[in-house]
């Protein structure tokens, strides 16, 4: 493959994790409303979600690219079946915790393979940010999975009491 | 909490894994056709998906209910965002990879739950299937994140040979 190539190949994979990162602070700021006694620590990661945001922009301009028209790629990745979390509205803090727990996931992934094509691709400033962030979407997976027992406790507290949770939307 | 709403919840949740479960099936026998070097692991996986989806089947007849109307189900769950394979289309092994990680860990999470209502509801045998099925989810995880090398390779290799990977579906 040419160098030509291989370079637009690390903006695609740029592209791709703005745009998650771009659907993750959505997720962010709607998150906290239901998340029931997990709300601490989406909050805590909306900041850390500003800062990926802004760090892999970053690495776009580098590139002479840019992250703009955010509503077309938004349209594009929807149409691939991205999980948009504006559409999941999940109703309770145990589905909330299911969704958040696999999204996480999607971008511990996208980031490995960002991180291996910058490498390939010898843009080890842009291989260095993937793997920081990384780092960070691990952690916050594993604050995730260790809320489990809590998420079916407010899961089912919520069903069991005329669906308090649905209130909170209003 | 009253026993008959715990119960009824129990039954959601397997009735919530179940289509997850067949959701699954849809992607496994799609996955092999554009998983490149991965494909032996999903050829695999499809295997274990239909002994999930048969023990969590027979979870559901225990408790007097059915996972009729999977169409239905099927609607309801697409309504809710969940990741339904058969739109995503992902057209690299590196996307794929991305998205079958990022599923099982909805798969991972979903019965990490699914264990914890059943073991609230007294229900002993569907907290062990849920276990058994979710060691078999993370060790599918495990296997694909082993991969993100080889997802790599194949998904250059694809791009740069004039998309080789779309003659596939054809």
């Amino acid at each position: 493959m040419s160098a030509d190539t291989l370079s637009e190949q690390l903006v695609k994979y740029l592209t791709d994790v703005h745009a998650l990162e771009v659907q993750a602070l959505a997720q962010m700021r709607a998150a906290p409303k239901i998340a029931g006694p997990l709300a601490g620590i989406f909050t805590a990661h909306r900041e850390e979600t500003e800062r990926h945001e802004a760090l892999i922009r970053a690495r776009l301009e580098a590139h002479d690219a840019s992250p703009s028209r955010i509503e077309d790629l938004l349209g594009a990745l929807s149409g691939k079946g991205f999980v948009l979390f504006a559409r999941l509205n999940p109703d309770t803090p145990g589905m909330l915790a299911t969704h958040a727990f696999s999204y996480e996931h999607m971008e511990l992934a996208a980031y490995d393979l960002l991180a291996r094509v910058a490498e390939r691709a010898g843009d080890t400033e842009t291989a260095e940010v993937a793997k920081r962030i990384r780092a960070e979407e691990d952690a916050m997976a594993a604050r995730i999975g260790g809320f489990w027992d809590r998420a079916v406790d407010a899961s089912l507290a919520e069903k069991g009491s005329d669906d308090v949770g649905k209130d909170l939307d209003k």
